[in-house]
């Protein structure tokens, strides 16, 4: 099983759900495991679209509770390690792909970049060339899926 | 899904290494998801036995690399936590089996009781008459499942 | 500085306030540095004693807001790890000192003699050799002191 | 108290060595505590330069032993974290001052900037507007200091 990890935030746009909904999907139907933070936003549009599509999913979460897991979250990983959740979901991934974000997700980027794990971004941060730029979901899984390590 | 952890020694007896496949064919016979520590000893011997029964297979691993999970996880959260990590195998189940086992053990077994959840005990720690005892591995995966939250 | 740790739970009698205090006042006049979880009930007590004997404190705490720990910690320690946290008050110290306590407590002292650092108990679980029985809290700091690592 | 953290590389030039060690005298000038990650590089030179002015030092250390940090640390925090540890690093300081740094400082920074912990900057990622540039070090430490919560 191939673990490719999507980070966005908690809040966003109808029009990024759209975006991390294909994610989702493109990355089921590559057969992938969805590896993501397992709350709501990016997080929650991601895990539906992979589930859509048939696809297994797991969401580390930073309270305490299973029940904080979107409904489309099959594998809840429950932490209590709040903001630190972050670098696990980073860590487990073997490529990540970013969907616009904030500061949270410039952190997980960068701590993707420093353990050299390839970074995919759809309308994120252009903090380094590290980062692998797609222009829309269905390339930015292409594009994770070549990156993964053999 | 649901996650049934177990914990016990990476070091363990041929004895121990028989009662923790058995545990984990038995978890996987009745569809549950196992939740370990992804090393050696029993987290290596329950793992086994869960694949070979047709289950899936979650591994909490403590350093920082997917390839130090035994060969039988299917889904390695790598958390590079060392110690801490345990504090995440027993908050991700929602009842754990313990196996023999020395303080770690002791340490996971104490953490599950502080959070409530329901702890199995297979030749192990006596220390509490919370922990509730079982003679055999058929035996301590149907009170597992008799334990689980509704 | 030698770093002495002080576990206990977060609610507890007046007996117990008595001990922790004594326990802190003792740490602080041989210049201990006093490690501890930085809430209420036993935490606060011991760094009451410390401080009331001129000593230094550092609160390793659970939450992400460093008003959280209680007002005689001079280095809040912000984790936001929640329980998980613990073994970092554990680790931190070069011996610890375990005042009665519940699971939590226990959790810590397994951790503890898992990792090879000497355990005082006052009045706390005695499930194991390894932990070094005290009667009373200046008994408990002497024996502390003196399990110090050269 | 007040904790100042300071953030940077392990691997660094002499060049940014002394300008760590010029951080370090001017936080403990102050009366500052200095929060750190307690190993190599601008650690250790913030670290030395910190006690040279008499301050007080704490380093938060991602391996499990004390004697991992650099011999300018008062206090060790021993947390086992590995990577995890930087959100640590940042959340138990009341400022932080980026030196330079690579990916790591920059993971670092956006998790300051998320928890809403004031950021000053020497030579270091320019990626927000909420990041204070500072142009030496007397000026980031003079910085820091205006910029603590009251």
């Amino acid at each position: 099983m191939r673990r490719i990890g999507v980070i966005g935030n908690s809040v966003c746009s109808e029009e990024v759900i759209q975006i991390a909904e294909e994610v989702g999907r493109e990355i089921a139907r590559r057969k992938g495991v969805l590896v993501c933070g397992g709350l709501t936003g990016v997080m929650e549009a991601v895990a539906r679209g992979a589930k859509a599509a048939g696809g297994l999913t797991v969401g580390i979460i930073p309270g305490n509770r299973a029940s904080d897991a979107n409904s489309y979250i099959d594998i809840p990983i429950v932490t209590g390690l709040g903001y630190a959740r972050n670098v696990l979901v980073v860590q487990s991934s073997e490529v990540v792909i970013a969907i616009r974000g904030k500061y949270g997700t410039l952190s997980e980027i960068a701590c993707a970049l420093q353990f050299g794990i390839p970074v995919v971004g759809l309308q994120t941060w252009e903090v380094s060339p590290d980062i692998i730029q797609a222009s829309n979901p269905a390339e930015a899984v292409i594009k994770a899926f070549d990156l993964l390590p053999h």
